[in-house]
């Protein structure tokens, strides 16, 4: 196939043919875990970290995929494999794997009558990171509002799954952008916490240390693991605390920290500058993570062609 | 056609073709507004108010669906005319809107080079009424259980939208079907009072009074709304305040309030007995309910047929 | 018998015999039901009121006494007849209710081997009202003292159930006492909301209506409903709604309502005069229910002859 | 004498004559400061540990039991020779303290006129550990289940007392054994945070460190000690944090940690399993632990005889 | 004097000697009471309703001002009677109360040796009402946002005072205005309810009804009362309930209603119109009021010459 | 000048001519940010360390003060060297500095027509540190008393900034002054944690470390980080954890740190003793302490004269 594939309902299906009942749990109540995991030159990275996750959420909801985790991999490499080949010499993959509990049985009686116990869906498909979408986060850094809408707690919904019911984060978007169009959400807590952004892990630093808000209520970040790896080689201390607006205002820097892109800095909260910009603890840091995986991650991010338009 | 339609991205289609793109908002990120119809006697009830509820939601969400409220009235009655033609002749028809804010642009990139600003997805789709499901509900009247998840607070995601990021109704029924595999989830809140099952308001009957938890944080349910009428005609005062368990403990009756099947009696809570079982109340109202719609409601569900091995 | 009898275990026993076991669930978790009702003119007041709060105390509890109501009924019947009858002609019974689990049976295990299941312990017992220790309430009013101990949430334990886990109370009257040895605990909620003092509801007065705390987290008094009876004859409002001390520091009466002594006027609340002192209110309230009861509830207290030394 | 003895108002009583006056604070209020301490080979185990702690809740309390603590050590050491004497070879003793306020005045009215300030009630008993009761939990290891009742919070009633206004305890297994007879309730706090179990502290392993709820409101236990000391001998570290139901369904062991059976496994929670059940840092931790008191604890627990019928 | 005089420690001073020591509670702790009354026709508005809620405030507090309520009228008389003499015919009086508890003693140690016991600031002073600055308002109605920032709680420090420590109102400005300059501030409180803005109560209007969020932590306004009265000689129902961002989305009008200005429509909440822009019920309660007070409101306002360069 | 200087509207004005405007953001909202710094042998301590938190502050609302750090330091020493000149021999300073955003437009209007933007009040002053105020302090320990009102939470209004809307404290030192006229308030938050005084960081000593309340909710005092440091050059463990009631009246030690008097030890907590008075660990703390100023910290408050009278 010239085409990226999509493993879909236990097949391989041509990406344009990839697409889910209107009937599933994903559509009907949003009762989705899900992974993100990249390419660097086009290897998956952390793998096994993101299956890890993965399965940790499914073991919450009570839901097996119906297959073990060793098959997901094979199924994941596979469709890594075949859809790299497609990608552009410089590209890299996103790879999202996404798991429902399959039809609800209600919705699905006028379609099909009869229908056997419904078997969970398991989809794992790609895309090419889009790395022109980031030039603007790693030229000026990320500015970071936060809105009146606060973050699920965890007796709610659970943020250490990596889940899709996220209509909170769209909510929040919404009023985020009255305040800066290209601004990204930074949810507090019911307690007035900073958690985590609508997609990142959040991290500032302050006097040579790195500081977390604590992992009782963010997903706990593959991406956030690295940089506590990375600390811990180039010996800043990684701490976690309950950090409030008024420490990331008088932070030395701050970052973003997902899988698409590492690490990026955050130079403005709520129209506030954050320190002097992006500073010398963000350039250690992502130059130890390009070390890491053999390539200059923000070189990669700026050199990308900007489509048209945009 | 002989088989039922969809409405979707603007056109009808046939249900079986009736599915939605893995980069829809709606599967990424549990985004959607939704509605959920019946017919009495093939006739929609109170579409209105539906549709009212539905652009309430949607302008909460900043979301224009494209179409206005009267283009979405005509498409669902064209849906409806449609597909209640394929009913048996005592069938009567769910019908189901959601709107999305229609495909996550960045994860679309694979699949559609140059793709244009997103467009919202909009869907209405019917299935019939499966009757034969709730007949033990109204033989015995349903158990609801109260799981130590707690309900989404408004401040995070408000539940007066009816909304589909529901993976604490999920993960909440996961705890409750411990207890009885036929339980009814009733979630408390942050403060342990008593809100709303995963799919129906909740009601209580106390000394000839009908006690509603407040409208704070649940659904302002149109069949509530449809109580709140009856209770006005039948000189039965409808009050408003915060319940607790032992409110429900301590009850003469209790109620399951929603669409698909209007009211339902609640025997027990926690394995404790409600009452004397389904009472004087419940008569009187779903009496006066099937009046209102021509029909009597208890009768067309108990004289389903149910399919073979359930 | 020349002594009162107690209620225990099944039997009716002399008073100086009443012990319960120290493996007893009452006196290892404090969880135990319970009532207090009080005599006017030696008849038991509005026993069935206290009856049918016993019954749903212990059916939240889960806990059969063993016991039907009626015979709960008879039983306390016969010990008030005969407890009376050793009172003196001015006396007054209080009566006290309370049902625990039985025996905790590990902690039995040392002193009876091959125990059978434990029955619920259910004791009545009563004493003679000490009316001379109201005499200052009566004179001066009540003091209030709202210490930084909170009411514990119905979430922990439900305050709508009589129960005897108040090691609150206790903390809370440690801290209240510092401040006037002679003062009343009024406990606040964890949101600051006035709610009940330890033994007795609380009620203002302002612009000729009562005002109640919400029956949200207080005990739903049986004295408390004959003041909004008696409201209800004299055409005063009653209403519920969330107080603070800023609604008391500025309310024009206020009052304690509670079985043993009825209705009390509160006239300071942390040092700060209310009001002017007893008021009109509190006395057309007394004066009312003195006339239901048909005996003059104050001067019953004021007349009582004060132990010496006290 | 060849019956067990019990301390009890100042003197020592053979145990079928220790019970409790109905209007002891104790059984009023549950207003209870206690410990439990247990024999290894019949010598009392950290008396110095739980007499220290008595004696921090009854400061909290402001409550002087009457007795300096090297009295209480002293009579303690007499109830326990005298006691420990009367058991078979293999049997070891439980030893409870207890102390209450003493008589509530105005209750103990009618049984004697003219009494003086009551004195508190101290009480030492013991019973014989009962090993057949916990040899399921190390043939299976314990279940743990979440009921929807929560943790009582400190500012309402401190949990580092160890004292007995439990009620939400009994509240709390009423909802547990819905899920299994056998479970064991695991309270959550009102932020959802995992706190401890009616009767035990909770523990995890994960990633080779043992994780302790944080100690602001749970029981300091003094085997929860025991185990940050073995932690500290065996170079094992002990971190406490937040934790959550995620935490524990993703743990690698989980543990019920208690002076009875000091250390049990735990490998269900609400259904779900936990790592691969009874591991290795359970043997670990157990086998230090039997080290350290000169016998095999679970040894000892998996020999005792189990009474016919049980 | 053809100045505008003050009230300030006793004395009339002219307006440009009105200043407050460094060292004074107002000035360091912000520990100050505060009324704000306006004049129509220049007669001083409901100046009762004033004082006694300046009154209730101080008894709040705890503090004696030196002067009656008698004697505060009289001097308010007499400043407001000087100082009206000197408006422009067209001209209103805005009056400021405002009292604190007097100098810090440790803090004027250095300007004062052997100062006496500090006596209270008592100062009222006015400024002509500026009718220019709500022109917009009245045109285009405001613009509410909502920002994180939450409102203080009444446990903290109680909003039913009218008081000056409003640190949080400049705060939650600072991100208001990030979204629109022009906007006004609506403080959400810890659970996510609508309370009040800086300076003004909040009302919708929703299926012909006025609704208020409850008086719980609100500043308890004259001129909602006022609405509250015309609302009863209308015939319009006025409630009190929770309310959130959601139904302020979806409301059929919505008020800020001030002793300045009265009521002034709000025509968006967080760049969200409301309703159909300035609606019939503003329209209706501001007619009422304008013939209660004998002049028509929005013509004042809308009739004021607006200051060059503004 | 003979007299002492204040540095106000970018002034050196004398003492008794440093007022405030009464339109001033400072009066009218308690808008005010603010330092306390003392002097050791009459020169300034940590000043770099005040400036920081005071641009902190100042960053966080927003408000540039129209100096830079450099100008205000310039200016703080102007102040301190004239200042200082004057005291008696053995004298030291206090030194504030408070900057508001300057007067409130609409209320300045009546006295100032056309009024410029207005610009931002800076204020530094001086006054004699007393302390003869103290001595009790070091002679007893202080008594701290936990009030029923609550400190401000860090989403309402930040207490990491030194700020002045403190009514708060005035109202909790309303509750505390019942108790003890001489004790002072140790505000709890929300959840019940200890947090600060009116005026101090709290700390315990248990166990030989130094235990703080955890930097979310307090001031992050420079004090505390001197007794931190302090901690360091010891080997003295110092920890932040959440603390409450119990912790403190289970402590070996307490303290209240903050720049006036350094370190004052506590030694009641709601009439509860802590420990054996003042102990070791304040003895520790303090020597360490004056050898690093150079100076006795504890004899030159005992030794300075009482005023007669006090």
């Amino acid at each position: 196939m010239a085409e990226p594939i999509v493993f879909l309902g236990g097949k391989y299906v041509p990406a344009d043919e990839a697409s889910i009942n209107i009937y599933d749990h994903g559509i009907v109540l949003g009762a989705t875990a899900t992974e993100f995991t990249r390419t660097f030159s086009k290897k998956l990275y952390r793998l096994d970290d993101h299956l890890t996750r993965l399965y940790e959420s499914l073991k919450y909801m009570r839901l097996d995929p119906g297959l073990t985790i060793d098959e997901m991999r094979e199924a994941t490499l596979r469709v890594a494999a075949h859809n790299a080949e497609l990608l552009p010499e410089d590209g890299e993959l996103a790879l999202v794997h996404f798991v429902t509990p399959g039809a609800v049985e209600a919705y699905a009686g006028s379609a099909a009558a009869g229908i056997p116990k419904p078997t969970p869906t398991v989809c794992i498909h790609t895309f090419p990171l889009l790395f022109w979408m980031w030039q603007r986060l790693f030229q000026e850094g990320a500015h970071v509002v936060t809105p009146s809408i606060r973050h699920v707690p965890p007796q709610c919904i659970e943020p250490k799954m990596k889940h899709r019911s996220r209509m909170n984060w769209y909510l929040a978007d919404g009023e985020t952008h009255l305040v800066d169009p290209k601004a990204i959400t930074l949810l507090l807590d019911l307690d007035g916490n900073v958690t985590e952004s609508s997609g990142a892990n959040f991290l500032i630093a302050k006097d040579e240390k790195i500081i977390s808000p604590t992992s009782r209520n963010i997903l706990r970040g593959i991406s956030r693991k690295t940089v506590m790896e990375l600390c811990g080689e180039l010996g800043i201390s990684f701490v976690e605390r309950d950090l409030q607006v008024h420490d990331v205002v008088n932070a030395d820097e701050a970052f973003l920290c997902t899988t698409p892109y590492c690490l990026a800095p955050v130079t403005r909260i709520n129209g506030i500058p954050i320190g002097d910009g992006i500073g010398p603890m963000f350039h250690k840091l992502i130059g130890a993570w390009s070390e890491k995986v053999g390539l200059d991650i923000v070189q990669q991010i700026m050199s990308a062609r900007r489509p048209e338009g945009t």
